[in-house]
């Protein structure tokens, strides 16, 4: 427990390389022009500025050109569900923030500002995010509890022609649909042949689902803590409810247990542990994804003696699923084509790009590339400007 | 008139210096911290990240240590009085937003970033700003139209517990104070000595004459678009009841040409030209602020026929009224100290160091430091944190 005062030594902290490198905190604002002289000072401020107001205020699109708007993300929380501690309000959240916006310039030289709301309230997130959209490119959504999340979302995608995006949604969909789709590759299947559990009916495991069923999966069906969703259950949550009405064809109800008898894929974005028992009654070649952190739902150990294909969110193992292969290059490539919205298909787009750098180097053990893998922004920020165009949400 | 559509070559365009320095925009984010590989990206980010969370969220405190937060202003606007240009929009505002930035950065050290509003209710930008603020140390109001700035600046002081200041106001403030102490100090008179004239009763008016009555002026009179206000003038607003239950102790009525008569200062805030006519009508060793840009209400070369020291809000002549002067140093010493709030007594604090600066070489010409002047931040920074702590807001 820590328990300091404001003006306590904290050096004690910063005995944890973790807190050293975050004292200060962890992003600055540069500015790319000079103004330490008259000069430089009467064009990037008055009397000259006033030229380049002028022309936006004439035609509003010129912000694109002569600011930096267009290439800058708000990382918007609301700290209720950050990482694996839950809601732990805004100031807390704030150095998940800075490190998204560390990983957005390091990996795709997208400028990023952590913007953390004291407010809860879904419709009040949605406005306050509205009127600051003037300021930014595009909008991340972070750790914010579901089912809040797609509310919010829907909401905000509906009134900005920005692109806005819930990372812990789509990025983790996008890294597991494209890791799936290696997984089936290695073991001589397609997505159609398989049919899927996931563990856990929050934002990532609402948004795996769909996506897997876009990219067209055998079956799919969710648990939540009451066990699996089924269309007629009691007490569905209006998310829920979409859920079951688009999942679970064949309709298993009762135990996540039960339901992994003879299925093909687990899916862990729940932290509920699943017994080794249970990992044994799988079909021949399972595939394993179990990405809770920092522990998974099946040890890697025991899942191996099961499954074809293992993948985590831990980095000390093989394919990890990490969201980083993702929202870099889904928003440089929204940002590079101006795009107004971030299309279904623009992150199939994403997830395949990712898939496809796999190649002929396909294996158990390397189903997707690695977190600092370079090739991985460009090839996904193409895809997602090339699909943004076809899609006709390029605005260039 | 600029008429371009989003796909238009803006070449044209850059061939004003001003333009081409825009084009992209002014600003970055930049990391401090290096993720490039396995071991920064598990500190920087998970799971490193998560004991500083941890430690935040049992003490909230911490949040000043181990983020960005407490270096932090956000530049708010609502677009609405941007320079001379008027309410020209949140697209339109956010190149001076950017520049203000800079100027933050270059001449202090303190990081901003430009949150430009697309509401001008006074209520909605107080919500909007307060749900935001725990992911700033700071909020700096700019270009906000009058009388709203005023209610939105003294909500947000009451609401929040990190500095909040209307530059338009109270940087202005600042160095018109510090500029008139020493124009009183060349002619061998003190602030006390002086009856002044302002014109303009807006944002940079009312902080001004409040100010310089704080400061002890002997009377102070301001004049807007209908003629100078006093107590029971019909249809006041409610600041200007306020201004003139403080101000006009002689009760002048009528227009602002009647009231310069005999008077020793006059302070253009207004643009509102003033002939040389009504200039010769003042008193021996008049003071003429003509702050106005391009145009002051009265040109220099008029001026100095009639008063004994003249300043501009223009580079190009002595004596510049250059708010850089005021708030870099500013959210500098409250940022050094913590400071929950800028009192009255930090700006005169700030006002005071500036004028001091000028010291022996104080002449006609030099009443007023440079803009460039490098001792300026420090001077001030080092005042306002030490009037913060003397008012008891200084947290650390």
């Amino acid at each position: 427990m820590t328990t300091t005062s404001r003006n306590e030594d904290t050096s004690e902290l910063d005995r944890d390389p973790a807190f050293a490198m975050h004292r200060g905190g962890k992003l600055h604002v540069t500015g790319s022009v000079d103004v330490s002289d008259h000069e430089g000072l009467s064009l990037a401020y008055t009397p000259g500025v006033a030229r380049v107001c002028d022309a936006i205020a004439e035609n509003v699109d010129l912000v694109e050109t002569y600011t930096w708007k267009s290439n800058l993300v708000a990382v918007v929380t609301d700290g209720t569900a950050v990482l694996g501690l839950g809601n732990i309000g805004p100031e807390a959240s704030l150095p998940v923030m800075e490190g998204k916006a560390l990983l957005f310039k390091q990996f795709a030289d997208v400028d990023s500002v952590p913007i953390a709301l004291n407010c809860t309230d879904a419709d009040e997130i949605v406005e306050t995010v509205a009127r600051m959209a003037p300021s930014f490119g595009g909008i991340n959504l972070e750790d914010i509890s579901a089912p809040r999340c797609f509310e919010i979302e829907a909401k905000l995608r509906e009134r900005l022609d920005i692109p806005v995006f819930h990372d812990d949604q789509h990025g983790t969909a996008i890294v597991t649909v494209a890791a799936l789709h290696n997984a089936a590759r290695l073991t001589g299947r397609t997505l159609g042949d398989l049919r899927a559990v996931v563990s856990g009916a929050g934002a990532a495991g609402v948004a795996v689902t769909k996506m897997l069923i876009d990219g067209g999966i055998g079956d799919i069906a969710v648990a939540d803590s009451k066990g699996m969703i089924y269309e007629g259950r009691d007490g569905l949550t209006p998310i829920k409810r979409d859920l079951a009405a688009i999942s679970n064809k064949a309709g298993l109800q009762g135990s996540i247990e039960s339901a992994l008898e003879g299925a093909d894929v687990f899916i862990g974005l729940s932290a509920g542990e699943v017994p080794e028992s249970v990992v044994a009654t799988m079909a021949k070649d399972a595939i394993i994804f179990a990405m809770a952190n920092p522990n998974p739902e099946v040890h890697p150990d025991i899942a191996h003696k099961y499954a074809s294909v293992v993948a985590t969110g831990r980095s000390d193992f093989p394919n990890q699923i990490n969201n980083v292969l993702a929202f870099p290059g889904v928003f440089r490539g929204a940002f590079d084509v101006r795009a107004s919205d971030i299309t279904e298909n623009m992150k199939l787009a994403a997830a395949r790009a990712i898939a496809d750098l796999v190649g002929d180097d396909l294996s158990a053990d390397y189903v997707i590339p690695s977190t600092f893998d370079e090739r991985v922004v460009p090839a996904v920020s193409a895809a997602v400007a090339e699909q943004a165009r076809k899609d006709g949400v390029a605005r260039i």
